[in-house]
């Protein structure tokens, strides 16, 4: 792993690393030291480790739990090189989204072929981020991604068992359930009640078919994009519960 | 209203009160005076006003938010005298459910008995806690109740316009859907997954027609009685969200 830069502001110390070929983001409190609890944001589709939805997560998880957050470019996005096999199939899917066509073998070949770097390359980032003192290896590590990093993130934390609790949602992914019957730690799972792109039925078939023993499912109203915001308060308690820390949300 | 009794014990003070033949009972908090932010909380079938299912959620609406809480007898439960009609219907939808048949009309001309009365009766109840100088009539009002309680609820929250925030759910009651869609308070909703008498789809569908712009829904594993411990937690950040307060749990 390479710290490629570093700045602090508001009490959150900001790393950009490299790990190969991997460019990621490390958040950690600017104030402490030592091993801490690890949250991995996942971004969603055509977003970056650094897009809003990662930072609106990952501050107050800084800030109000003190953990560890990080974020990783996925292939082809952010701070990568294009990805020429990605650019297609996502040229394909928008085609036929545009011509209000069914996507058709498209989009889980999309999902297989992010997949096929995305997981391992998490895996690696993990690897490295487990020998820094900030993060260690004997503290719990959680996972939080929604839409496309909620497909991918169900793949994850079927293959990753340091992971021991995740946010999930928004993606109705027929091809996932067996993947999904395969986790059994805790998971609060998220559906937008009116997500044009993801029929409620599916995302709850996917709900249902998870391993998990407790695994929770809040429902909004809305599109795929208008997750109320108490939701991250709520993911806040969901961390702390399970991966510890004090979990008191400075808005509360 | 007339206090009948009054003890005092871990912070809490509990009185019991009548307010004519109603039967009820207010927590406060020991410490402090003034008025505060009311809960009522409405009990299930076939329980009372100091139902475990009750008292569960009151008290950490006392301690940690600083809520008064107040519930009362439906018809026919508790310190009430007994209700024949009730008691006819209830035989009634027993022996059908012994007898494996469908309840037919008598499952909503029960849950119609006790709304005539029950309604009014908070209503009334209502009235004389808001004259208390513990509860006062300055501050927000709210209601939770599930099951026969979120029958009840989905009546009294679109009769009653004090109260602005519910938690209602684990029922499917066809009846209510126009009632339903009166309600434009907040409301956090509650559906137990494997909820042998309240099917997902009818109790989902009741979460549909809510009126509400923010409504949230809940769904975890279990059948109708195994609602997780978190929940607790999560209708305090709800009512301390809506109503004011502090609501953070001693749990967290």
């Amino acid at each position: 792993m390479r710290i490629t830069a570093g700045t602090v502001a508001d009490g959150i110390r900001e790393q950009l690393f490299t790990v190969g070929d991997i460019p990621g983001v490390l958040w950690t409190p600017a104030a402490g030291s030592g091993p801490r609890p690890l949250v991995l944001i996942g971004h969603g589709g055509g977003q970056h480790k650094k897009g809003w939805e990662v930072v609106s997560r990952a501050f107050p998880y800084v800030t109000a739990c003190g953990f560890a957050v990080a974020a990783i470019d996925a292939p082809g996005t952010g701070d990568r090189p294009e990805h020429p096999e990605i650019r297609r199939l996502v040229a394909l899917i928008d085609e036929r989204k545009a011509a209000g066509e069914p996507f058709g073998p498209a989009l889980p070949a999309l999902y297989e072929t992010v997949a096929a770097e995305l997981i391992p390359n998490w895996q690696t980032t993990l690897d490295a981020l487990q020998k820094l003192d900030s993060v260690g290896d004997s503290q719990p590590v959680g996972y939080y991604g929604l839409s496309a990093a909620g497909e991918s993130g169900i793949r994850l934390v079927a293959a990753e068992p340091r992971i021991t609790a995740a946010v999930l949602g928004l993606m109705a992914c027929d091809w996932l359930l067996d993947t999904a019957a395969r986790i059994t730690i805790p998971v609060e799972y998220l559906l937008q009640w009116d997500d044009e792109g993801n029929p409620r039925d599916s995302v709850m078939k996917l709900f249902d078919a998870l391993g998990s023993a407790e695994k929770t499912l809040h429902a909004n109203p809305g599109g795929h994009f208008r997750i109320p915001p108490f939701e991250i308060d709520s993911s806040i308690r969901f961390f702390a519960r399970h991966l510890g820390g004090a979990g008191v949300p400075s808005s509360s």
